[in-house]
Parts: structure tokens; sequence; C-alpha cells
């Protein structure tokens, strides 16, 4: 769930969405075949992901302001956003950010 | 579930948590609580919030790091906080970061 990302500065991209509903199996396959595909894209840091009936959270971490711009003209990723207008979602909104800091905590034991 | 926030340039603090388990009730209480409470805050833009059985991404918006520091340091929130790290998470993450561009998507009709 927690990504290991490195020191900041990094980026992250913010992508909240809200489902049409239905065609669960298809975007499901999609949307893990995206996540994997991501993954492999030059600065890649990681993923977190959580969802529930009122819609989804989807954040992927990044080295760089390129590397963002270089998955979202991906071929593969470009088909997946077309079918996410045309039938997937009601509404999203993506918001690009630079990390500035973070800290965490662990519990011992 | 999508914050209506304003033009760029504002700033998220991202919180990816995942829970002990247990206190369910105690836990949903202040966690509403605190939700309320931040959105009465100088300088609140909104919060976004996802959740499932893996952990919890909770977003907050904010006009400012100055509002965000001031949060942080609410005397109520101190205490939840506090009770975050005695009893409530087995670990979490903290980003802050400053929201550079954004676009959305609403389906039509």
């Amino acid at each position: 769930m927690i990504s290991p990302t490195p020191k900041p500065p990094y980026h992250v991209v913010i992508f909240t969405s809200v489902r049409t509903g239905g065609d669960e199996a298809a975007y499901g396959e999609m949307a893990g075949r995206m996540m994997a595909l991501a993954a492999q894209q030059p600065g890649y840091l990681g993923v977190e992901h959580a969802g529930d009936g009122a819609g989804s959270l989807t954040l992927s971490y990044w080295e760089s302001e390129r590397a963002i711009a270089d998955w979202k003209r991906h071929t593969d990723h470009l088909v997946a956003q077309g079918l996410g207008r045309s039938d997937w979602y009601a509404r999203f909104k993506v918001r690009v950010a630079k990390v500035e800091r973070d800290y965490g905590f662990e519990r011992e034991g």
C-alpha cells in the first residue's frame, strides 16, 4: 500500500475518479494492465491505490515531469485514456504535484 | 469524491495509512470529527478519501504551507495524531506536495 519512494523532491500524479458502473471485468483487466505497464516506464517510483463505492484514488509517483509526460503519451496508455472518456468514467480529475517533504511511521515489534 | 479545488497552485497533504485493526467505532468517530474540524480551518480547500481492506488514502488540499502547519498544530488534531501512533496505525506516510497543474473530465448528459 505505501510505496517506498526516495527522498523528495519527486512528482506525483493524483487521479481521482468516479466510474460509470458496468464493464467491471474489462475495466479491471485494463486497469491492472496499465498499472503493470506504468511500472516498466523510466522514472516510475511507485503507485498507491484505494477505492470504494464512492470512487477511487490512484497516486503514481515519478522522478520527473518528463517521465510523467512520456507515460501520458505511451501508445497503449492513450488507448486506455480514450476508453476512460468514452466508457468508464463519469468524471475524473488529474492533479500533478511536486512532493517537497515527507515523513512516516512504522509500529515497532 | 472530487473536491472542487481552485486553479493551481495550491498544496496537498497525502496521508497513506494501514490500520492496526480493531477500535473501528472509536477510530471512525475520531476520523469523522477530524474531517469536520479540518474543514473549518483557514485555508482549507477540500478533502478526498478512499479506503479498502489494504489501506486508506486521505488527501487534504490547502491554500498555503502556513495553513498546513497551523492544522498540524491544532490541539484536537495533536490528540488524534497521538492516538494514531499509539493505537490506530500499523504504519503511515505523509507527503506534502505543491499542485502545479490539473485538468478534469465530466461526462455530458
